[in-house]
C-alpha cells in the first residue's frame, strides 16, 4: 500500500472520531476481536484469519476510555511518523508516549494497541514505518527503484547484486518498486553462513535465484518482501532451513502466517514451499545429527495438533521427526564437502519440487 | 593481511611439519598457551595478550597426537577454502571434518583447534575465510573496491551509501580496499532501529559519519572493520549503546578486545570511545529507566574487578550503575521526541568528546 493511501485511511479514522465528538456522542471504535477464540484457520486463504466477533471501544465506558485514547494516540503517532518519512520501532513508540502523557503499563500493552490499529485499518505497521528491530538481507539480480520521498534516493535505481555480502531489507527496500528481474525463483535461507556461501558459489546464477537471508525466524518485513517477490514478479519461493522443528516452523510462518498476525493478510506467501532440510532428508542423505531435547519433542507434539500442519506432507515430516528423535543442520551437508549442498542437494530438490 | 600472505604462512606451517617428517622426527608444533593463567592485560597495547608460556604438541606424545593431527587438518581446511575463495563457518569446518575421518568430540573442540591455528600463525580466522554466523551492517560515504578474486566483482567499486537500508559486512567488504571517504568519524550503533533512524535523519551527513550497526555484541568481522576504518582512514570511532552493563561491555570489547581473542591483535580499536548512553547520562537526561535485575548487578560486580575497567572513567560509570540500580535503552530518548537524540544528545556528546 502506498503512503498516500495509508495516510488517507488514518485521516478517515480521525474523521470518524471527530464527527462523533461533533455530534455530541461519546467516540467509539469497532474492532475485530483478536482473542484466541476468534482466530480461525481459513483453508482457502491458507492462513489464520479473524472470525466475526467484533468488540467496541467506547469513551462512554470507563473501562475502555484508556485503551480508546491510546488507540487514537497511536494513530496520531503513525500519521506523524509516516508524514515525516521517519522510520520508528515499537520501542520508540512506547517511549515517545511519555512525552504526550499517554500511559502504557509496559511495551506489551503498547504493542497490543499497535495491533489494534493494524486491525481497524487493515494496514500492517510497517506501512506506518514502524519496523521490527531485526534485520535480514537479500542478494540477487533484481533492480529496484526507491520511491521513499528522501530526495537523496527518490527515483534512483540499484541492482540487488551490487554488493556481494548482501543488502539489508529495511524501509527503503520495502517501499521500492521492482524494475527489472532476471531471476526466476527465490531461495530463503535460515543461516547467514549458508547465505554467504551460496553467493560465493554463484547459486544466484546457477539456479537463477534471488537469495534471501531470513536470519532465523523471518522478521515481518522479510515476510512481506517475500510475498511481494511472489505476488508482483510471480517468482516461486523456496525455503531452506535446518532439519528441526524450529526450522520447519520458520518455513511454516512464511507460508501460512502466524496466529499473532491473523488480522493481516499480506504477510504470508501461501505458495511458498519448504524445500528442506526435511526430516526425511536426514535419512535419505545420511546427515550427521544431534539428538532432540525434550523441548524439541514437546514442540513437535504441539504442532501436530496445529491446523497448519494437517496436510499429509507436513504430517509426514512431523511423524518422521518424532520417530527418529534426531535433528540436523543445513550446514551438516558439509560432511560431504562444502559444495555438496549446491552440486547435489539443490538440483535434487528443484527437480522434485518444480 | 592479503590472501597471498596468509597462504604463504599456511604453506610455511606445512613445510615445517614436512621437514620434521623428512628428517625422521616426530612432528611437533609450539603454541603460545591460551589458558587463563597465561592471558594478561597489556596496558600499553590496551588489550589482553598472551604471556610467555609455550606449549608443545608432539606426535611423540600419545596424548597430543590427536590434537596435532586436528591442527594440521584445520590448516589444510583453511588452505583449501582460501585457495578456492570459499567462505565457510566454524560449523562447516566441524561437519566437514567427518569426510576426512578427523574426529572432533563436538564443535567446541573444533573451535579450539581453529583458535590454536590463529595463535600459531597470528592470523585471525576471518583471513582463512572462516566467518561467524552473525551479520552486521554499514552505511556511509565511503567508496570501496572489491579485491576478492571473484571476476564478477574484482576491481568493481561501490559507495557504501548506495542502499539506504544498509549494506552487510561480510567477506567481500572485509577484503575490499578503501578508495575514497568523505566522512570524518564512525558511529557504531547497538540497535537496528536506531541505525535505520539515523540514516533517515541524515546523521551521516549532519555529522559526516559512517554508521555501523553492531547488532548487539559486535561480531569479530565488524570489530575488524571498525579497526580498519580507524587505522587506515584515521577516523575516530564512537560507540553508542544502551545504558546498561551489556551495552557498556559491547563498547569495551570493541575498544579492548576480549580474553578469548587475546592471541590476536587486529580485532580491537584501542582509541574507540564509548560515547554513551552512560550511566551518568540517565540522570543528566532524566531518561525513562527500568530496574536492574540480579544478573545485571552480578555482571557489574564482576566487571568492577576486570583490568579493562580500572580507568577512572569506566570505574565511575560502573559505580553509578551500581548506585542507581537502573538501566535505560538508546531508544528511551524518544520520550523527548524521535529527533531529540539527533538534535540534542549527539551534538552534546561530540562537543564534549572531540
Amino acid at each position: 500500500m502506498d503512503n498516500e493511501e495509508v495516510l488517507a485511511r488514518l485521516r478517515e479514522f480521525g474523521l470518524i472520531i471527530y464527527e462523533q465528538l461533533k455530534r455530541g456522542e461519546f467516540p467509539r471504535v469497532k474492532i475485530k476481536s483478536r482473542t484466541i477464540s476468534n482466530i480461525v484457520y481459513d483453508p482457502n486463504l491458507r492462513q489464520f484469519i479473524l472470525g466475526d466477533r467484533i468488540i467496541t471501544r467506547s469513551a462512554a465506558n470507563v473501562r475502555q476510555i484508556k485503551s480508546l485514547t491510546q488507540l487514537v494516540w497511536v494513530a496520531f503517532f503513525a500519521y506523524k511518523s509516516l508524514s515525516a518519512n521517519q522510520p520508528t520501532t515499537l520501542r520508540d513508540l512506547y517511549y515517545n508516549s511519555e512525552a504526550f502523557g499517554i500511559k502504557f503499563r509496559d511495551q506489551k500493552e503498547s504493542n497490543e494497541i499497535v495491533a489494534d490499529l493494524e486491525t481497524v485499518l487493515s494496514v500492517p505497521r510497517e506501512d506506518f514505518m514502524i519496523f521490527p528491530e531485526e534485520r535480514s538481507a537479500v542478494f540477487g539480480d533484481l533492480t529496484i527503484e526507491y520511491t521513499s520521498p528522501d530526495p537523496d534516493y527518490y527515483g534512483k535505481k540499484i541492482n540487488l547484486a551490487s554488493h556481494p555480502d548482501g543488502m539489508m531489507i529495511g524501509p527503503s527496500l520495502l517501499t521500492a518498486e521492482f524494475v527489472e528481474c532476471n531471476a526466476n525463483k527465490v531461495i530463503a535461507i535460515e543461516t547467514g553462513g549458508l547465505f554467504t556461501r551460496f553467493i560465493s558459489e554463484k547459486v544466484h546464477k546457477r539456479f537463477n535465484a534471488i537469495l534471501v537471508h531470513t536470519a532465523g525466524q523471518a522478521p515481518r518485513a522479510t515476510r512481506r518482501f517475500l510475498r511481494r517477490l511472489n505476488d508482483e514478479l510471480g517468482l516461486p519461493v523456496y525455503i531452506l532451513t535446518d532439519a528441526d522443528v524450529w526450522g520447519m516452523h520458520i518455513a511454516m510462518v512464511i507460508i501460512s502466517g502466524s496466529a499473532n498476525a491473523a488480522h493481516l493478510t499480506e504477510l504470508n506467501t501461501p505458495d511458498a514451499k519448504w524445500m528442506g532440510v526435511w526430516a526425511t532428508d536426514i535419512t535419505r542423505y545420511k546427515l550427521p545429527t544431534e539428538p532432540m531435547n525434550q523441548e524439541d519433542l514437546n514442540r513437535l507434539f504441539l504442532l501436530q495438533k496445529d491446523p497448519r500442519y494437517q496436510d499429509p506432507f507436513w504430517a509426514r515430516e512431523i511423524s518422521e521427526f518424532i520417530k527418529i528423535k534426531r535433528k540436523a543442520e543445513q550446514q551438516s551437508f558439509s560432511r560431504y564437502g562444502l559444495s555438496y549442498i549446491v552440486e547435489k542437494y539443490l538440483p535434487d530438490k528443484f527437480s522434485s519440487l518444480e
